[in-house]
């Protein structure tokens, strides 16, 4: 009966949070466009594609971020967190819009990816020269766009300064992402090594591409927001986050490629096996490569990354990786991940309120449906 | 002989700022390479195309940033405006390496550019896949990464936090170059309106992209950063640096326009006529559009953009462009804009020499042979 009181009080305090992000998200875009019409009105399909694209999604990071700040003992309607949350969202728009242009995603979240959108705008217009073209390079820009207004976001906040911990754990988390993501492009190129190789290669991927960057920053540095941390200065509760967050989002990311490969379209937005014909090399095409048999092994290899494959191949890539023993040795890899978060969870140093919230995040997480 | 010995102390003080600048920015590589090779020594060529491309170039926007701060007041070996010259040159870093992809540019300062780079790697190690794709994603990646460095040594700097006048000015800056280079990416692709639009159109492009980003602003935050303004402040001097910095601006964009189209290969590190084949729009292609005979016009649309163009062809535009008159208009043009400044620089309210550093700067940025 607690819990239940308690879930509902925090459902209502997360749901305030995220309508005050939006009104500020909503804001900054105003001011912006003003700036941009001022150029010229010709510039602001930069500021609609980035609109568009960031008022979607699950807002997984800002979140994660609000209740690093709430138990560290922000207040629930500190302006510092809500600009923080629009710099933390603002950013995963623009690594959105670059990584689509560099998975030749024609999707995203439903709709056409942002150079898709610029490329059908090219056709209606009838503009001159290359389609394709034209849309990679206007969403190049747009991204940089969205990514310089994450940085000013982020630094319109005066407790995250030159000296603050807030600072250094937002600079951390974008080379980290961005060297994450340029590995994640190596190993889609780079000749087969030995499995294990291979293995420890995703595991890479996963912890700097996703896990440190979904969930272990975020939470760090709305901790770090909410102490007013020092950069250098030792924060036991800081470290404790960590130890919470990087198992969750190792866990959350697998769970995700797991989607990738066995998603249904209505869940993930994107068409079936999309992963799969990206070429994605994820923990789970590692377990498949290591314990499949030789010629489910070729037929893997020789299907990755083939952006012509069918909805049988699909349906046969999805078989041998159940039948190799990957999906289970990965579900396994789930379970410890998830024991490992849950555990750093229960002896957190924060609030009854704050540790319900983010045992809610977790199991939302780690246990989407694939 | 005042002159001479001032200009000789001026050098001496531009060269002891710059070094400070190349050693910044070496100790600040090092530290991202170590924060790189953490995740993975397989990132490391992301951190040596960004050092390869950065220690080359003239410098000109950090240079104004320092003139602009000393011209305010701020002392010549004081650390701000050397993090704030990384900062710039940084960001101008970020933008070479997405224009490279954008105009599809083989060379930048007379080496392969950075996606080249990365697809001559791509062929080298064998890898698998397209070494074009690889080499536009890693470059995406490459001006991401250094984007963000930008402004982590921007973010660096205690006086510019998030109510200063600098930041204000950073932002600004940032949001106009990426919509200016969006427009001009569209006036490559619109059809051709009256030349009157062209025209327009170009101008405005220059003033975005390239016055108030390579001149305008740097010497603007300077200033700000030698005054300490907050942000909203009024600043006589900084709205002065603005009326001189703008007209240069355009001055030397026009320059640089024309060495496009007529710059020896050894001068520019670019193949002679390499604008016209990447089919950039400038004032002085507006000129010859709205100057030229028909048969001349029809030539000049159909030949820019075409990256088939013989030397023959491009001896055949530098021809028409001069008898069109076109070059005669822009060099009034350009002469125009360098009274401009030039006067607004003699009553500029700094000493003797700041504005003889600062005539310097300009005499170089208007005269370079064509």
């Amino acid at each position: 009966m607690t819990t239940h009181t308690s879930l509902s009080t925090i459902e209502q305090e997360q749901r305030a949070y995220l309508e005050a992000l939006e009104a500020e998200m909503q804001l900054f875009f105003d001011e912006q466009g003003e700036l941009m019409a001022e150029v010229s009105a010709e510039t602001l399909p930069i500021l609609d594609a980035i609109k568009k694209l960031s008022t979607g999604g699950k807002r997984l990071r800002a979140l994660l971020a609000y209740w690093g700040f709430r138990g560290a003992g922000g207040q629930a309607d500190d302006p510092i967190i809500i600009k923080a949350g629009l710099a933390i969202e603002l950013f995963q728009s623009a690594a959105l819009i670059h990584d689509d242009i560099i998975d030749a995603s024609d999707t995203r979240r439903g709709a056409p990816s942002v150079h898709r959108q610029f490329e059908s705008m090219h056709r209606q217009q009838g503009f001159k020269t290359s389609p394709e073209a034209y849309g990679v390079s206007s969403a190049i820009l747009t991204g940089d766009m969205c990514l310089s207004w994450s940085e000013m976001a982020f630094s319109s906040i005066p407790q995250a300064g030159a000296h603050s911990e807030a600072r250094h754990i937002f600079n951390l988390m974008r080379t980290e992402v961005m060297a994450g993501q340029y590995l994640d492009i190596v190993s889609e190129v780079v000749h087969v090594e030995s499995p294990q190789v291979a293995l420890e290669r995703a595991l890479n991927v996963i912890r700097y591409k996703a896990a440190k960057y979904t969930c272990e920053q975020p939470l760090a540095l709305g901790g770090a927001l909410g102490l007013g941390t020092a950069h250098g200065e030792p924060s036991p509760l800081i470290d404790h986050y960590r130890t919470f967050a990087l198992p969750l989002g190792e866990g959350f990311q697998m769970r995700d490629d797991e989607l990738g490969v066995f998603g249904e379209p209505e869940v993930t937005g994107k068409p079936a096996g999309d992963d799969l014909r990206e070429g994605k090399r994820t923990v789970l095409t590692a377990y498949t490569a290591m314990l499949a048999n030789s010629a489910d092994h070729d037929f893997l290899e020789s299907s990755l990354g083939n952006q012509q494959l069918t909805l049988t191949d699909i349906a046969r890539l999805q078989e041998l990786i159940r039948v190799s023993g990957a999906l289970d040795a990965v579900e396994q890899l789930i379970e410890e991940k998830s024991q490992q978060a849950l555990g750093a969870l229960a002896t957190l140093q924060v609030s009854e309120h704050v540790r319900t919230a983010l045992e809610a995040i977790a199991a939302k997480a780690l246990k989407r449906s694939a």
